[in-house]
């Protein structure tokens, strides 16, 4: 099976070919982008040495033709339009935000224009959703921060464990922000400091963490979400807190928490004591997680820690691929992280 | 005048010694410490080429004797048998936790072992706190991240805006955790990754928090805090979050820390939408604050930085003494971060 | 086949379980170490979920006993005699230094006490080593310097390209300084600074530089190495300079180059005009070489970016053993990067 | 005395303006610049406070004029025509390369262009320069490697203790690079990883070095320099190595370095066994040199730090201005860095 990658130059694109370039049955088609269009891979991911010789060609719909699969890592806006002219038996990945969210509202308060519908949403972790990934044609790869946002709360609020108003603060490497240069994301800039931006209930992946853990808890869910820039290149380490239900103790909330991972071969429920780091993530498809209980502050509180061009973006959308071509989920996904 | 310092090769004592270097009216004295005791300062201290060749002394009440100013940078435990050998005349700065907590209880909660009793707090920006200063001869310096977030919320708090149920995460550079080697601290370890501890309200700045907030607001204040170890030096970058008060507006809280700040010679709220960066502050005695209301979520959200060996420790303790010794609050401190 | 690996707590063997859980062949077997012998293996290495709960056992002879392969990462001084208790069957790695010298008064000189012999030098890229190390069931693994350099400037002494005086400088990540906890090692230390250490011909490695230039070359060759520690987990960025021999030409030295590893699958000379760089090589067992004729200076200036970790250290070591073995040269070795 | 800075929003500009608001006898006058004209400072300088509301003007000869001292932070080909405008009463600053070389050939060769002739050379530790830049109304600048390589073998080759063939590999921190944003320099690229770039004796500081190092030394000198891309903001760590005079021993060496460096204010010789670490030197205007005799390759190798923004642009520049206006030499300069 054949696999296109339209916006290969960026840092998504890379991950998916890292990844791909160890995944034992999709095989590596055409590589496209638009400026970069006509120049070798090697000139944008030089740690990709075997692909450094091929071409990038343009995004067209007759570039990515003839694929069984197809992911497109572009800016907002545009993947309905490549989808549309792909075919109904291709598998589209859409790494962009166009897909996500279910509520039209939303979408219009958060991103503006007009809402091109959602996709059967590719975070095989919640409930019931491997089953809807399974045959899927066309799939919406969640945002990185709901991705780890989702997993932290997922067990408290399938449970029924915490109030549904929650706290999240999370911060990310610098890939998250992609390649485009910018001054404010210059390594002199960077480097020794920690930022925070998109305050106050503007970042565009509020209301998708709000729509997953609503679904999961069966009612609203608010969130309250500050980003925070941090001087590393990968990885998200989420902290993510919500007012405990009455009378819940700490060994309900941990064996809620067991039992929700206990299967999921990407997760981990980490040992008691011990709390979540972004390099045991590195470079992996897997998840950190621990929970406590405040007591004095009568809140639970989850952290996580993921890699965001991983788990967080390239690896998911590989997870879900898996599923919707029958695959197995893990087939070709590392869980080793490199570290140190 | 002459200053004293122990736990001279620490960072902290650097810190001290740093700022002193620059400062007209205190001249450094006796350099003191325990196991490092014997060797040049120069071994430890490399970027303060003037006192290279000046030798660490052991920290024994005769050779702190003579000064008028004595900091402390000791682990907790021993400055009040210290300082009671000092003499009253003496300015007594304890840059550890002995002497912050009022609240006995509190201190045998998060502490253990007796509580050795409260002195002057060292943060001038709390309430009538500078006329406590003026004059005083024991002053408690507070908690890095204790300042922080007692800053960030202080106006919210004066004004009334909040309702008394905080949720901080606090990243952190890992100069916080001292300089003891542990296998944890090394470089290989924390480079390139953010990791959470202390979590769900262990940490031993929590009840200072508590303790500041709820000074200010009259009230008791809950506080469920979250540190992150971030890789980068020096820095605490405070996310500080409280539900608002029903029918407060965007206006009302932008005026209320405006107003706050306005003669604050140290802290700077930052213009509508330039959230804060640790490298702003680093190396300066400033702290840069941003504030929001989060309608959807309902919530103050304010963000602080500043760096935690400056304003966070040596810096804040220097802008105390300063007082006590009746000098200008702002005498010898770097306003200027050293960035990028 | 099954695989030991002592000293798996610190870097060099969490590397080795890292590539081993990605071995088609090798099943690894007893994880041994000194001092955190009877802890889990997810204290130490918690980027190896699948691992976590394996319990370390002390490192003796029993504990190694009936592997295939035994990896030693020890400090050096011990494993001439834990080779001598496993049997001439079994393949032993040694990760350390002991045995790479050829050379007992180089040894003496450089690390004093015995001299324990040389073993069969781990560097298929050596001309005519392939050979060697078919069948080899003792390998010494080179430094993770030394293999740097000597790939960097193998091209130019086997086809008598260069004077034999180098000149090395080399910026190493701090996961080549390993894991024991050191106050210079602490993050607050690294970060933001770069320092040289063991400068004029003290460091370790030097003679093992030499030896295999001089082995190359035909002739004795002197190395002037200066390490220098850089604010990075890993890599190794070398850049080797030597005399050009008269007459040397910019088109002659390239085809040096390209003739020289054409054939190699782990060593790439980039495209003209692009310069090593470290992130490209991340978590992998590849080198990323470039050279040039400086014509002002009269110098042949070779760079090359590897991972101390992997091609440097255990990815070096597995492709040396899957040659040991019969296996595929580079079997279950990464050749993609982890970047950005 | 009133001083205007050209480029006030760029890294140079902001490290001038850093220092200048301490400094007792220059007052800031105007701040000007290109593309950033007519915003406020704060949106470019966020760690000056002070100057946050100051607007930017353009740079103009009439924005420039009535300033006792003018400093120039602009790409090269401007300085000239901008300091033939302001009069030569003025102290004009030219923290650019256009005056820099002696030699119009080599600038031909390494920039291009007319040749705008050379002005005093602001490099006080250069025997004899102190004299000329008294008074002087013209001052060039030095790079920032020409400034570290130079102080480095500055005594070596006033004694005559080196051949005139000089290896120089220096690592650089990214602010090096500017602020205008390019892929290359992203905090995703340079986090963890160490690049080289200019090999070959291509980089425009090389004839800069030789004309330094030849004047010293009485005879030419060759430079072959490698600049290394290091994963952090500021500093630069040089290793300068030449072959040794016949016969040199290690402690006529080093006496030449204690003579040289004796009444040096801003350059410190370190104890012997401890080499220079850029940490040290972060924010100040020093600089640390270490070194010794490579008995064995025959070398002399010095390693030196300086911060590049301090010492290896601003802090020199005034260092110069404060000789050029008669003022000590060491006014408002900090000699302490800020660590860790």
């Amino acid at each position: 099976m054949r696999a296109a990658i339209a916006g290969a130059s960026g840092y998504a694109g890379g991950e998916l070919l890292r990844l791909l370039l160890g995944h034992p049955t999709l095989r590596i088609g055409a590589l496209t982008a638009a400026s970069s269009a006509g120049t070798p891979l090697g000139d944008h991911q030089p740690h990709l040495p075997q692909l450094a010789s091929r071409l990038i060609e343009e995004t067209t719909p007759e570039t990515l033709a003839g694929h069984d699969v197809v992911f497109l890592a572009l800016p907002h806006g545009h993947s309905a339009a490549v989808a549309a002219r792909l075919g109904d038996e291709c598998v589209v990945v859409d790494c962009g935000a166009d897909h996500r969210l279910t509520d039209p509202a939303a979408w219009q308060e958060f991103y503006g224009g007009a809402h091109a519908g959602s996709w059967p949403y590719g975070l095989p972790e919640l409930p019931g959703q491997r089953e809807v990934l399974k045959g899927a044609r066309r799939i919406a790869v969640p945002g990185c921060y709901p991705t780890a946002v989702t997993l932290a709360l997922l067990p408290a609020y399938a449970a029924g464990l915490a109030e549904p108003e929650v706290v999240v603060v999370a911060a990310s490497g610098t890939s998250g922000a992609g390649k485009a240069p910018k001054a404010h994301l210059l390594g002199s800039e960077v480097m020794g400091s920690a930022s925070a931006y998109g305050v106050g209930g503007v970042h565009r992946h509020t209301p998708e963490m709000e729509q997953n853990l609503g679904r999961v808890a069966g009612t609203p869910v608010s969130v309250s979400f500050t980003p925070v820039l941090a001087p590393m290149s990968r990885g998200i380490l989420a902290t993510c807190t919500a007012p405990a239900v009455p009378g819940l103790t700490a060994k309900a909330l941990r064996e809620a928490y067991e039992d929700a991972f206990a299967a999921e071969p990407f997760v981990t429920l980490l040992p008691e004591g011990r709390w979540p780091a972004t390099a045991t993530t590195y470079g992996a498809n897997t998840a950190a997680v621990q929970v406590t209980l405040d007591r004095r502050a009568g809140r639970v509180v989850a952290v996580i820690a993921i890699d965001n061009l991983t788990k967080g973006t390239a690896g998911g959308a590989i997870q879900s691929v898996n599923l919707a071509l029958g695959l197995p989920e893990e087939l070709g996904l590392p869980t080793t992280g490199v570290a140190p």
